[in-house]
């Protein structure tokens, strides 16, 4: 894997990223596929969208259909025919959320299934293992992810293990390498809840390691927004300049902008197509959701600034149509939207890192947002 | 409207049929979008598929969204950025299963929608006009469909009912041109119950109707199959002629090329998006159910001989997968094989016909189909 900034506005950063499935321009959001399945789409349909990468769970794959079978079928870019390229998470957060059904040890975390409870064990090493047999591109450490509003004693401890589980991951992807002669590249996780100090010395253990690059875990955990910026605009800056910077699990479109700002290259987030599905529309002045009656006779394109395919071909009447009657398309349809909304924006921070005027297109977005969803009608 | 045959193969005819919105080659399947839309697909999906004609339910869409809303925004076709030909039906077949809630009389129908209860009334003229203000190439006249198993008598009396609202259909349409300068097709429907004297009867009388098309209703409503055959076999090639035949509701693969045999020149049939979104899939070998366990490692395509997109694409251990995880992009994936399974075998067939093959082509589909889906490992 290869990274490299091309270019910086204020601490925003504008990179290229390469692994063995092509070149990823950064800032970069990560349409979340979780059971190698970008919900709603085909992979037809995703590739139309123009994302070079996407981000599954490890956690939902090894329960189905499993790591043998996607190994034994050629991989998990194969399984799903995409041949951009695929990061997974190592399956530490999902473990994190399911509180009553796992046992932590130093070793491991012993778990249930929250399919048929049967039982299963994660590890560093089982982590690292099940990623790279699936074949991804960029794997992640295997970490613990400590719930908002512990102590700081318990979050230390907590830290203290993601950073050895970090170094056992580590161990265990190029232990693969070394059998296999490839295997994916690797980042690690700062952890370290909402106290800087632990945040700190997070960043000094996981960035003095060989990782390919590094993420800030942790956040959008529950804790209020203003103390997830607090975490991401200290951590941001201490993190290795080389690298890669991937703030996990992050987020609206404002916090994307936000997180660019502070110097961070890579995102993930279920919400734009989770939203989707639930009928609730990013747009250029802001959030809509396309249930409401004001829109049943609307003949205008969801979004008038938007050249997604939705917005070029069918109008707000008929996406409201498609959603009140519970038709499968309407999911399909304000996913495409979501997706390529995201997609865009990206795509917009990066010209305005290009062109030295981040702060300025930051500026206006922000009021943009703002100023809510007057224009809707 | 415009309708030319172009080739014949015994009774089994190769024909034309040109609307406001293009020439659609017959035999035609034409897939049903009920409420505008074709489950689980875009109209962009749709569109890749194929098809020149599709079929929508004015029953369904004077609910919802209503026949002013559509009228409003453009019509049926812009709503649904549709720009191939559409046929709607006249509401009849779908009031004849809503027994509970509907009173027949011979001005028309009373009925409480299936969704909140509130009263609707359809008659002939009110369903041509809410089919013409759609915007749509081929109306249905309004007809009454009497269940399967009532008596001849009262089969007779509901057919002599069904004509007088064929006339008023016809009236109704022609009035409408003669106001807006322009209007749909409108075809004609053949009732009779399995009463062959009765069939013949309807023949004549709706034969005798200035239509542009007449078609076979009242089959497939609870019937054996070898009864609804000794109908269609005994009334085709009974219709004019010049005219095209339009089997309603109509059917299985295995229908479709037993439909064309008897001159059958066009089909509609929930089937191929139904079964697909429960995970039911027809191919080259028979149905297959995706579900099945058998198919969980399976890296072949769902068909070997099918270039759909579906199978040039993905494994059915990906469909599997999909499928029973309950993805929805397992409906997409599903319906865009299911449908061009038949789409695909009506190309088959027309092509059969251009070059006097059809009977071969016939025996070799039917003997093929019973040999089941052997081939699915």
């Amino acid at each position: 894997m290869k990274f490299a900034v091309l270019a910086r506005d204020g601490a925003a950063r504008r990179g290229e990223l390469t692994t063995a499935h092509g070149t990823i321009q950064t800032p970069v959001f990560m349409p979340v596929g979780t059971l190698a399945s970008v919900k709603s789409l085909t992979t037809e349909q995703l590739r139309a969208l123009g994302p070079e990468i996407m981000l599954c769970n490890t956690y939902h794959l090894m329960l189905r259909p499993g790591v043998d079978l996607l190994e034994q079928l050629g991989g998990l870019h194969r399984f799903m025919n995409w041949d951009g390229s695929i990061l997974t998470d190592s399956g530490g957060f999902q473990l994190f959320s399911l509180a009553a059904i796992r046992k932590i040890k130093e070793e491991g975390v012993e778990f249930r299934s929250h399919i048929d409870g049967s039982p299963f064990f994660l590890s560093p090493e089982r982590s690292i293992e099940i990623q790279s047999r699936m074949g991804v591109d960029i794997a992640m450490a295997f970490d613990e992810c400590p719930a908002y509003g512990i102590a700081h004693g318990e979050v230390a401890k907590s830290m203290a293990m993601t950073h050895r589980w970090a170094q056992r991951s580590l161990d265990a992807r190029n232990a693969f390498v070394a059998e296999k002669g490839k295997g994916p590249a690797l980042f690690g996780i700062v952890q370290g809840g909402i106290h800087l100090d632990l945040r700190k010395q997070s960043v000094e253990a996981i960035g003095a390691m060989d990782f390919d690059g590094v993420a800030i875990g942790g956040v959008s955990v529950g804790e209020p927004k203003h103390e997830m910026f607090e975490v991401v605009n200290y951590t941001a800056p201490l993190l290795p300049e080389e690298k890669p910077r991937y703030l996990m699990g992050v987020g609206t479109p404002e916090d994307l902008v936000n997180g660019v700002a502070a110097g961070i290259d890579m995102f993930d987030c279920v919400m734009p197509t989770r939203n989707a599905r639930n009928g609730t529309l990013f747009t250029s002045f802001g959030k809509v959701s396309i249930k409401n009656a004001k829109f049943a006779a609307d003949p205008r394109p969801l979004d008038p600034q938007c050249s997604c395919l939705t917005c070029r071909t069918v109008s707000r009447a008929y996406l409201r149509h498609l959603f009140v009657n519970g038709e499968i398309a309407a999911s399909v349809y304000n996913t495409i939207h979501n997706v390529w909304h995201y997609l865009d924006l990206m795509r917009s921070i990066r010209q305005s890192i290009a062109s030295k005027s981040f702060g300025s297109f930051r500026d206006s977005f922000l009021s943009r947002k703002s100023s809510g969803d007057a224009d809707a009608g």
